[in-house]
């Protein structure tokens, strides 16, 4: 009756697109792959034989075990997660996981060391500051996060419970292209880059990722923990906040958002067809490649703050029309929003807490609309620069 | 660009089934009506001509602003929510408000009244073992849970923090028919019966529900709280613990999950199309009687353990051929079960920590569906009696 996830395959890629479907930049919640969106539709009345959508099936059931079963294992494949590392998915976002980590990891007198790039790595620390010993390692706060810290200024603490880090910085258009050593179990918020680039999983502690950019859609969490440091958990822990609750029950301790959890299995097949992590890296830096590109070439009509060692695959920020300054025309970049929505190019603007433009380029957008984004900026360019 | 859910009208209920949707009995994640389905369906490419599914947008754009005001603004008018009560969604199911609300609402020194009602009262008990101030005010253990407490047997603290009880118990097949009173404000696990008939909100202090069985899929908790009671937490406690985060920020204090909130928004609307609370109340009481009856008319081939005082309209629990002992056969249960399914009649088995048949009747089931469950058990009966 159940097909297990992991054995369909997608119809392949086309250059079709639906007729009303928009280029879609958005940060999070962002763009789907459109073949993981029809599959969706195909099986939202009737779930392979089943007689019922994903949605209204029991968590308990085979068919949405086997679903459970078949997104963990694409993950440990996709990302080659080592067999001493458990794979969970909870509630609650990012923003759960700044309590959860302090709550299962952080040891008696042994401080949390943070490396501080930016609004993410703030709200980590601002719940660390109700009560959990941590020391800010490092910060990029002098150069506005322009960059993440390089190796010689960070300053480790010799007895740290682990280390925090973001991968990449959504908003300020940051990622560490190596990763930052230390002898403490590394700590990654890998919300905004996860399964964007092959990533050596045994050299973290715990790594968790808000599905909703690179994943799937909002309304799950994927954390990967190392088994020996879920451990560490004071059991008098409220129950649905103890890494260890998740992990002895496979996610399934109470009902897990089931529906979330099918397309993150639907987006990891997807991945796995278009040539794995290495194949969407591949992908990932062309598209990047071709919007920095742009940028570059357009004198400083468009001018991205973030120094070049530093630049994100994932968000590329950039102000329009301040010429060197890097601050930006504001009008200009409302008029910029503003025509780039009429030519379908939607979710351009920068977080509103630093405004300018931001592109994201997660998995699932294409390098065809990477190609349309960057013939609009040439004619905005040449029209009002 | 965008149409608020709340102006959107449903085709209306027509007898044709879709050929292969199967008759959904199940506890929860349960069946969903066929036209908000069909409405999923319909819009998961390009949602109202954004060109994106509601899945890819920004959280903080306008149209799923318009979505999330909407689903909150039908709750209000479906449920009579008086000002005074904020109405937010969160992550986590009742599990995790187990955690919140004693985190939230627990007064130093005043404990937690719990009326003791079966396995989900077990779990919220469980949680406030772990250090709250609590007194279990009703048990019906030594009634193995077959009914709620009686007024008279129930023995409040002068100075409870607030009562938990849950409205209806889904595993046990109970529910309250009038509410407990209490001076303390009454917290209600109402997860499996909520918006399944009308009820008034000014008579509790707070009410929680997993939206998996009256109100959409799961992986969104809706939370109906008095304001003031809100403003008890300590502010310190972790961000996203705090009920009053969700209330100022109006569940986007994080990425909500944003496709299960449109999708209880559609619920919401599809339920106002059925006559609101009363109509469904109707319905709701239609099916129940017609499946007590069927099990009452069958001699003691299926017998209900529930009193009748607290048999429940929302999980109607039977035993197969256990005569008058009320244990059940489990040979015979286990062929119920597998012939039901083989007749398009899934999710009859009970709870696999109390055996025998459990039949839910959630809001989406249609009294169709109570026909071919109750003509298939005569037909049972006929053959295995």
């Amino acid at each position: 009756m159940s097909t297990p996830v992991g054995n369909i395959t997608f119809a392949p890629a086309t250059t079709v697109r639906a007729a009303r479907r928009a280029f879609n930049f958005n940060a999070g919640p962002a763009a789907l792959p459109l073949p993981v969106l029809e599959r969706i539709r195909e099986e939202l009345l009737d779930y392979r034989g089943t007689g019922m959508s994903v949605m209204e099936m029991s968590h308990r059931s085979p068919e949405f075990e086997a679903i459970n079963n078949a997104a963990e294992q694409n993950l440990r494949k996709l990302l080659a997660i080592p067999d001493d590392y458990a794979v969970i998915f909870v509630q609650g976002g990012g923003s759960m996981q700044f309590t959860m980590v302090p709550m299962n990891l952080a040891l008696p007198g042994k401080p949390v060391d943070v490396l501080h790039t930016g609004a993410w790595t703030a709200k980590a620390i601002s719940e660390l500051n109700k009560g959990v010993l941590h020391k800010i390692a490092a910060s990029t706060e002098a150069a506005k996060f322009t960059r993440v810290p390089r190796a010689d200024e960070i300053k480790l603490s010799a007895d740290a419970s682990y280390t925090h880090f973001c991968t990449n910085n959504t908003i300020e258009g940051t990622q560490y292209h190596a990763l930052p050593t230390s002898a403490a179990p590394l700590v990654a918020d890998m919300s905004s880059d996860i399964a964007s680039r092959p990533v050596d999983v045994g050299k973290f502690g715990l790594i968790f990722a808000g599905a909703q950019k690179n994943l799937g859609p909002s309304g799950v969490t994927l954390v990967i923990v190392r088994k020996d440091l879920a451990e560490r958990a004071d059991k008098n822990l409220p129950t649905t906040l103890q890494y260890r609750t998740h992990i002895k029950e496979k996610s399934l301790y109470h009902t897990p958002p089931t529906f979330a959890i099918y397309i993150l299995g639907l987006v990891t097949e997807w991945i796995a067809g278009e040539g794995g992590l290495a194949g969407i890296q591949k992908r990932n830096e062309a598209k990047a490649k071709l919007l920095y590109d742009t940028i570059e070439a357009s004198g400083d009509f468009y001018t991205c703050p973030v120094e070049k060692s530093s630049r994100s695959l994932m968000n590329v920020v950039f102000r329009v029309g301040g010429s060197s300054n890097q601050i930006g025309d504001e009008n200009l970049e409302k008029e910029f929003a503003k025509q780039a929505t009429a030519a379908n190019l939607v979710g351009t603007p920068g977080h509103r807490s630093v405004g300018g433009m931001r592109i994201s380029l997660y998995n699932a957008v294409g390098l065809d609309a990477v190609e349309a984004l960057t013939h609009f900026m040439r004619e905005f360019h040449h029209v009002r620069g």
